[in-house]
């Protein structure tokens, strides 16, 4: 009965015990060869179809960019990278993937939407979920303490993507995080005012910057009698206050996690206070958390954030929330997330918050996870996410008309007779060895029309004119396209004219 | 007998035939279920060690960029950046990973060097090869028909490391391509153009650019006698003379590859010569090639490439030579490759080739595989090689001293006294709202001389000195990190202050 295999003993491997083996290793080597053939000949099978259908598109989740957004990218990034430079950051790069154990038991829940990559032999690896875990490998690697930098690159997420809304699987993301051993919370007040800069300098309209603290979240758990083990996965719960209503929130708490009634009555107190110092000395004065000794720990660092706040000037636009939590395992100290507010005209009768833009917060055991004596470096840093910013600015471009020009190109080399190929190429080298950004239409003998067509379409504002006569003269006729003006310019001064012609006032 | 599974089962399933089950498509998704279940494990067991060690590293093949390092390669970028958009490209950016199949079948024998993802359920993905597949992919996909663009980016192949010499899986390549139907070897020069402008900005050494055309070569293996089924493997071989001497080249293709020996002698005439406009000249009357269709047409082109680069000037740097056939399959016409020569004063007799730092050609039939209805789009572009350029001028930069900034800071915010940390911040709150580049330690009480050190470190030129008499008086005291001179600065006028003594000349 054993002459060949059936499909019970297929199924049957996946509860395979590997202890039943003598020889684990050569069993693992076996193991990945015979999965490499069954990938393979499940891929020659075409996944479920069983007929092969060559799918045009970009794989789910993720997206082009066309010259056009291209254009509307670069000026996000530069007022991103223009407010990290002026707060005098470096800048470092990371591989887009990592060995697989490097992000392993760091992001909690969300472990499950790490992209893997296949076993190919060699190393397992996987590409990477966010910029903070590298950046702590990166740190623990070279043995550095004390660093401020930012890095600005993709990541990789396997959600659910919500593309109209900016929400997709390849996303970039600008951090910026200071590493060192400092007084506390001047950094992190440096990273808030960060924030509040580029928000305001993207003109995104209004904006609100929720604060908390990971220290007053765990001593108001204790103080409302959570249990210590429930810690993080009621964190997970009130994570979701921004998404669902609290209703929804107690509910999972008290059904699915089995937390009291009580507990979470508790919980629902605190979590829909939000404030400012007002709020952080009357929590100070809280019978029961101002017991705490974590929840005042976190309190005084609070109030000592807000004072630095009110030094920045911004605290118009920071609010200490109580529901703000964050998703991520590894935060330790203050949280905060940026949002922005649904413009007034939109006739809704209170601001309502479209979305989060930026979020960060301390993270001051990560570092101390990949060194091998366990070496601690406090981190506070922040990440904008760059996809929604994108979104928005993309829509307004779209709806204002604004025409966005895709090249910096200042002159077209054009002729309007024919057999002049020659001496358009002559030319614009000429212009190009000059540094002018130059063009010239890749045909033989293009019409005069076409050439003024192009420079139309595309921006051009010049256009340099050779021709018989002017070649005799020594003379290029230099058009301005917007005015139709003409002039007939020495050839030896034609660079400088050009450059006279296309430098911004 | 068949109560448990044994390993002689476990390695049959490599053999399977896929025809002996009724329900294919039931039994293709358990496979993938099993897989992903054995895979798990392996990784659990830490692969063939069966103990688990952490590892600190990237992954191999792979490296951070540090910050010193960051600072070479944005220099690198710009020069390329700035010829790029000099010649008119728009830029576009694609994901990192493409569906599987839409690179199946692209790069020939060099296929296997393709990361996987590994199958979590969806579609089937690749991390891109290289950035004109996914380029061919967007055309077809948006139907455009004529572009000229520029993307840097990183791509991935699984390649053996030599990391000293720049080779690396994950690297980065900034392309520039031309898609459209024009004049023939137009937008050709152009390229080759770009390449002498690059190599010339970046002060490299002397360099060489080697010139060829497919047609050519295939017009020689028909003269040769080389079976027509034989012409893409034989190019591997003439591929690798680079590499190796002729002898090994031509035994591989004799012994390896069945090719008579006397066509192989024939070829072997051919390969070594190279040349100007005098050897086209030459070959356009040899008797064999002139009568062979594809090879008169590469020619013939040929010539009039070296009539618009000699337009350009630059046929200096140019040497047709046809023994250069590049390794992918998707090259149609036009073939080029960039290597720096080994400078004169490293006592070499002659100057000898120290690799390849940038590569393209013609694919005018790309496109046309993703296009459903097989339309063509005719494409030139060229593949500046980063990595390789980077190592020469990161080595250049380590033997000379050069002392490189990492960061732009134009003033760091002192105090001599304790207590002042609420007016640092106070006042480079005013710096970086005035769009100053500023730092500040993060220090209630730093000591006068720890600042000072700090800006001789990083170059920071001024330090802003805040005191209380200092306070009382309205003014600044701003010190030249240099020249150590001090000048009392009004507070109003402080921003115009550094800006004046940090603006470059």
């Amino acid at each position: 009965c054993c002459a060949r295999p059936r499909i019970v003993d297929v199924l049957w491997l996946g509860n395979l015990h590997v202890g039943l083996f003598p020889a684990p290793s050569l069993f693992l080597h076996q193991i990945a060869k015979e999965v490499a053939k069954l990938l393979e000949m499940k891929a020659q099978l075409g996944g479920d179809e069983g007929k092969h259908k060559f799918v045009l598109k970009t794989p789910k989740g993720t997206r082009d960019y066309s010259p056009k957004q291209m254009a509307i990218r670069e000026r996000v990034f530069n007022a991103i990278i223009t407010c990290f430079k002026r707060h005098g950051a470096e800048v470092i790069d990371t591989p887009v993937f990592e060995l697989k154990e490097t992000l392993t038991g760091k992001y909690g829940e969300d472990s499950k939407l790490i992209y893997d990559l296949k076993d190919q032999g060699g190393e397992l690896l996987s590409l990477r979920y966010d910029l903070t875990v590298p950046f702590a490998r990166y740190l623990a690697m070279n043995k550095i303490t004390n660093i401020k930098r930012y890095h600005i690159a993709k990541v990789y997420r396997r959600d659910n993507p919500a593309m109209t809304r900016g929400r997709y699987r390849e996303f970039y993301q600008c951090d910026f995080d200071i590493a060192g051993q400092f007084d506390p919370m001047i950094p992190d007040a440096e990273c808030l005012k960060i924030v509040h800069e580029i928000l305001s300098d993207l003109q995104l309209g209004d904006f609100l910057i929720k604060v908390n603290d990971r220290r007053i979240l765990d001593g108001m758990f204790a103080v409302c009698g959570v249990p210590d083990s429930k810690f993080r996965t009621i964190c997970s719960s009130v994570d979701k206050l921004d998404k669902m209503p609290w209703e929804e929130v107690r509910s999972e708490m008290v059904g699915e996690k089995g937390l009291s009634p009580e507990a979470a009555d508790h919980i629902g107190e605190y979590v829909q206070l939000h404030g400012g110092l007002d709020l952080i000395e009357q929590l100070l004065q809280d019978p029961k958390l101002s017991q705490n000794k974590l929840a005042k720990e976190g309190l005084g660092d609070m109030k000592l954030l807000f004072e630095y706040l009110t030094l920045f000037g911004i605290t118009g636009k920071i609010s200490f929330d109580l529901s703000l939590a964050r998703g991520l395992d590894y935060y330790t100290g203050v949280i905060f997330e940026a949002v922005l507010l649904q413009p007034e005209n939109d006739h809704v009768e209170e601001p309502v918050s479209v979305g989060s833009v930026a979020g960060g917060g301390r993270y001051d055991g990560l570092v101390g996870m990949f060194d091998p004596k366990g070496r601690k470096v406090p981190c506070v840093g922040v990440s904008i996410g760059i996809e929604r910013i994108f979104s928005i600015l993309e829509q307004r471009v779209e709806a204002s008309e604004e025409k966005i020009r895709t090249t910096e190109t200042q002159v077209l080399v054009a002729s309007a007779q024919k057999k002049l190929l020659e001496e358009r190429l002559k030319l614009i080298s000429e212009l190009w060895n000059a540094g002018i950004k130059a063009e010239v239409l890749y045909k033989k003998n293009p019409k005069l029309l076409n050439q003024l067509q192009y420079c139309e379409d595309t921006g051009i504002p010049l256009v340099a004119i050779v021709g018989e006569q002017e070649l005799k003269d020594g003379v290029v006729k230099l058009r301005v396209v917007a005015t139709r003006e003409e002039v007939n310019v020495r050839r030896e001064s034609l660079v400088e004219e050009i450059r006279m012609r296309t430098s911004r006032p």
